[in-house]
């Protein structure tokens, strides 16, 4: 425990954050066209991302992530989305500097030892 | 879809954030220890939240709640912790202002209307 | 790592899981409605549930928590809803029996000791 | 509403779900060789499955998807991981039949017309 202060603590300066994100009270069961417009700022927003099939994983620090997941609900309710609902899994760490693409390949090189 | 560029625009002013903090590579199972800590910083934040034995929710503006549950991250990290993951399931909207009791209350109305 | 083939093990016999139910295309944003259903669902299963406002705790066999969740998703598409996407929390441990009310009192006694 | 007893009712015949699994209590803070126990159990399971690096896709049927990842638990704790939680992401729908590459094709789709 410490004493200093938490609420006056910086956020984590590098993370990792797969987001999915959900429109609800659309009229049609169909999210690609939300998917797509969220994809367009992702691209603009310079941030390291990649699409999956269940949702789109970011990689920078705290504050920028947050407030790029922040802007595509803006976004989103801008173009007319009432409500919108997105689960996100975030990491830190701090014994060493891992970004998404390090993730796969540490998990890779144990299973390559299996052929 | 909107000419203003997205990546500019401000996040939510209102969000409902429900998140379960996990530190990983801790010596022991247990991590009431940890969550007693978060809660801890939680109560001086001056935001409203609320335990519950998945997670804690919390209300706010999106900046706020991400900022504290990022500094909960960042505690963690200065007590030792060094490597922490959370899940966050995050809601906006813009018909109408909607607290994390009114969400309730709106669930019981209907089920009262079974008795 | 064991020699026995993992796909023929069983499923763990306790766990307390917590879920987030999304209806999705439905004409309005309220999920009440949604909400209300899924826990006359819950009440007439026998298992040992909480709701919260961002989800909804289960305690039970691994089988028996998630068939009652998949039963969730049936009746609702039963009742018109095309699609659902639900956020799943669960968790298993070996070391001890500890049901959700457990989780949360552990953490209050520690809470108790800062008064 | 149905007069059918939803506790009776099938699971969904079909379902895409995407799980991040983390085990707790473990000596270190590295989570890839569990991620890589788990790999080689899906591979065995028959179903179709895809590793990104904040979780991995499944698809199937609602009770063969949440069996293989209640023996993904399973296993782990019998290679003596005392404590588990997963983050489950898991979609039904009933209007068409979606695979996790279709959705993708869907967003591309439409991002491509943008060039």
């Amino acid at each position: 425990m410490s004493d200093s202060n938490p609420t006056e603590m910086a956020t984590p300066p590098s993370c990792t954050a797969d987001f999915c994100l959900i429109p609800i009270g659309t009229p049609t069961a169909s999210l690609s066209k939300e998917v797509a417009e969220v994809q367009r700022l992702l691209k603009k927003s310079g941030l390291k991302y990649s699409m999956h099939s269940a949702g789109t994983t970011l990689e920078g620090s705290w504050d920028d992530v947050m407030r790029c997941i922040g802007q595509c609900h803006s976004m989103l309710h801008q173009n007319g989305v009432v409500r919108i609902q997105s689960d996100i899994r975030i990491g830190t760490r701090t014994d060493k500097k891992q970004g998404f693409q390090d993730k796969i390949d540490a998990v890779v090189r144990l299973l390559e030892k299996d052929a």
